[in-house]
């Protein structure tokens, strides 16, 4: 299941992602989903002008609206929808970057209901626009945070398809993604694995 | 205020943009807004693998949510919230589009109001991530369109703070916008100018 990037280079996993680790409780994530530190390290990016990469607004169908007083409008009647996209997208160093990040708090693989078909199929028209997709995935209870590209992704999406499992286990990810050490700042700069794999 | 393009073009405008067209009514947008134009040539762009560009959600701050059952939700109080960026986003061969979409029943001007200032600021985060961003405007009462840089946006924006006119004419359109002619499909084909002057 090598993928080979674009700048040619060809992720060789190190071995050190398999050796147990002394957690370090100070870069603890202190309760924050990984939305909030998704939120933290784009905003960090935006500061330090890395990169321009926003969340998304949840789709939100609006029925009724109240307008007490003409600056302000209430909605008293709305329902959530479906994203048809990811989570997060923006440029970095002129490049589309598109995403979703999603956490678990399975200890031994990621459900792939977590992710839905449509999403995967945006991914996938991402790519083949020459955009760089990938999928976030926090396992929570041990604070462990893997990168998986689309393209790999995709590998195990089709292998549920065809009657496979329907998740995709820790090893796998200790293999096929690159993990995503815990740092100060951003505590989750899954930009360097960007830079890494295609600048 | 010439502004020279990545690939190293400079664009010229065409005289013929000055010269009072016999309106096509097969062409007519028949009372859609910009907003649904823009969604109609996003999806033929979709459709036909030629981009992946989306329309954001408008942002909205849920305050109250009812669940009358475990499966709905009802938002019962929520309000609109100031986008912090531009209304669409994507990819097209790679690069990363970012734009803001207004129109105007002024015949003459364009007024400045109706784009905010962070925007613009988002716009120049864009551009300096080496992202491709610009205005659409479209003139409803005459159905003229009209792609315009963020580099000259920035022009007309900055001679507003320095105390100059607080919009840009029509005729400031004509000479350092791009017009855009309405065809079948897509009617906006907004992405013909930017592959004219950045691929």
């Amino acid at each position: 299941m090598a993928i080979q990037y674009p700048n040619g280079k060809v992720y060789t996993p190190t071995k050190k992602t398999n050796i147990p680790k002394k957690k370090d409780y100070s870069f603890s994530n202190r309760g924050r989903t990984l939305e909030d530190e998704i939120n933290d390290a784009n905003e960090y990016y935006l500061a330090h002008e890395i990169a321009v990469i926003y969340k998304k607004p949840i789709p939100i169908q609006v029925v009724k609206v109240d307008y007490p007083s003409r600056s302000s409008a209430v909605i008293k009647e709305a329902y959530y929808r479906t994203p048809s996209t990811t989570d997060f997208n923006g440029v970095y160093k002129g490049k589309y970057i598109d995403f979703e990040a999603k956490e678990t708090e399975n200890k031994t693989s990621f459900p792939l209901k977590n992710v839905h078909l449509h999403q995967v199929e945006h991914m996938g028209k991402v790519v083949k626009q020459l955009g760089i997709s990938f999928l976030l995935v926090r396992f929570s209870s041990m604070d462990r945070y893997f990168y998986l590209s689309y393209e790999h992704l995709k590998l195990f999406w089709d292998r549920m398809l065809s009657g496979g499992r329907k998740s995709i286990t820790l090893e796998e990810f200790e293999e096929y993604g690159i993990e995503i050490n815990p740092k100060y700042a951003p505590r989750v700069n899954y930009l360097k694995i960007v830079n890494d794999l295609y600048v």
